[in-house]
């Protein structure tokens, strides 16, 4: 299996990611290349700090660099030789199987859909991200790929992380839900609303592939068995973030109060290994990276704030999806749904 | 100071409502009477099972209670004798400064804009939460009367809200973010980016009351001095849920690994100060209630899965209102801003 490594995206490239693909390529014998796509001066200088050499890397040289703060189609359009771009045509042209970026999430997800385009009967593509919870894990999509979504939208997004609930987690009958302000059928924007009603207008018709469970609230996400939570791409990255940022608040304010005495500090000693394990559990650098559902190939997309184990788990998903191979059975289910109706059509009803 | 307390709102009305009515009615000497709005036959049995008589307390009469999966705006035009009409009607009679209700959150918002009105320049009411940072706290707002909002809703929140974080909060200048999916000026949906130029143009006129910090993210809200969060009542209800929610799941998981253990079982003994000042610091109880800024009274919206302690703490935020008395401050700054333009005309400029 090969791999393209945008070695240039992240805020702290390049050695977060040259540092992650020395410790995949040390822990992952199924990989058998990366390609560190960047600055030719940047990345050489990189592979030798890190030590990073032989057969099972490559250097593919990228004048460009996409800043994070470029729109993602313009960035696309206008930086022919970008590493993200390079990256991406890597997996085009078949020399790669798989794509891992921590660069601009915009740019990554144009990038992919113009490039490698839209798989059969998908509308837009999502990212899928991994939240812990007591039943496995909860398919949260999308975190960021389509802030302005539409309900269509997020029936296709349905269908995709259910396939992955079922193939990569398991579940034989997954269950979905609309994130939203509350859990009674009436509660929402005109926006989830619409999805909700299209989701029971298909439900009815009984051509879904899992199980509908209506409107879904945070609590749902880690409480109750919720396999895919969906939602647009702007709250997605919200909710996302605050989770992550209010854990790490927790830990923090843990540790002052518990800094604050010789007594808890010593029982905090004895509860180590719980600590730790804690951070193990709920790591954002434990995900690494989330899948870009939709499009032709595998594209993972890596936090901006990426530490070196992130890139090394990133790289790991992207192994993980191309062993799966989610991408016909993805095409299969939504050519099974038939086309998806307008909202206002399934409201004339 | 008078409070009329809607003792049928909330999933365990009415004896959440009713502990919590006791213990205020103990701790607050400032709390002259405590109206206990509900069903009689209902009311009195509450009120016999909890010891609450004399004449710090009044039964007043209401015949109907707003359910949980009622439309707000209906349950007022419909149900005029429910428990929460009449609580609402007590502060617009002037018998009460303030009203509590834990019931249906679009009901409240509604029978209070419809009732009491809406301050002199203020578009639409906004529920504002506070969350605990390292700074004070951060005011989330909107966390539920709007979810479709519109940006100028927005600077009309962050004018309200910047008012609260100065008066009761003591920051001389607040700092106010837009809560987005990315800190870069570019980042956001069209209803973020139109808020996000809004405030820039009206930021250049020199006419905002406090300072803007552009796009704010989840990390934000807690590590950076981030006095008011700006978001439609959608957004900010998930946030908020969701913060709640990960806190209470890591509280689980932390209590789950301990057990595992004697060891840590008896280290957590030794530091169980910290997780006990943890406890108290995060949890939503605490806070108790959010007020809903723009209409005239003091309106307090509680959770609808509040606890004795956060009604309690409900009817401590709306004494802590009635006393800071914001609302002609709010005016007032809302004058002095003018009128707020268009997105497009914004745009166009």
């Amino acid at each position: 299996m090969k791999i393209a490594l945008d070695v240039m995206g992240g805020d702290n490239a390049p050695d977060i990611n040259m540092e992650g693909a020395k410790r995949a390529l040390q822990d992952f014998s199924l990989i058998d290349k990366i390609y560190l796509v960047g600055r030719e001066d940047v990345v050489k200088a990189s592979c030798d700090k890190w030590g990073v050499s032989g057969p099972r890397v490559e250097i593919v040289p990228a004048s460009e660099v996409v800043e994070m703060n470029e729109s993602g189609l313009m960035a696309v359009r206008q930086k022919k030789n970008s590493s993200m771009s390079v990256s991406v045509d890597l997996v085009k042209s078949g020399d790669a199987d798989a794509v891992v970026s921590a660069g601009n999430t915009g740019a990554a997800v144009a990038a992919a859909t113009i490039k490698l385009r839209l798989l059969n009967g998908v509308e837009r593509a999502g990212i899928v991200t991994q939240l812990p919870n007591e039943y496995g894990v909860c398919n949260v999509t999308d975190t960021g790929a389509n802030p302005d979504a539409k309900p269509s939208h997020l029936v296709g997004y349905a269908v995709m992380a259910s396939i992955l609930a079922r193939n990569v987690y398991g579940k034989a009958m997954p269950k979905v839900g609309v994130m939203c302000n509350g859990s009674e059928d009436e509660k929402g924007t005109d926006f989830t609303k619409g999805t909700f009603h299209l989701l029971k207008h298909l439900e009815a018709r009984g051509v879904l592939p899992f199980q509908f469970i209506g409107n879904v609230e945070g609590h749902d996400l880690f409480e109750h068995e919720v396999d895919v939570a969906l939602t647009d791409g702007f709250t997605g990255n919200v909710l996302l973030k605050t989770c992550e940022a209010t854990a790490k608040a927790f830990s923090k304010w843990l540790k002052q109060e518990i800094k604050s005495s010789p007594i808890r500090m010593a029982g905090a000693m004895m509860a180590s290994g719980a600590f730790k394990a804690m951070k193990t559990r709920l790591s954002a650098d434990a995900v690494g990276g989330s899948p870009l559902l939709g499009v032709r190939g595998v594209t993972i997309i890596a936090h901006g704030s990426s530490s070196p184990t992130a890139i090394r788990n990133a790289l790991r998903v992207s192994m993980e999806m191309v062993n799966t191979g989610v991408n016909p059975l993805i095409e299969e289910a939504l050519a099974n749904l038939g086309p998806i109706p307008n909202v206002t059509e399934v409201y004339s009803k």
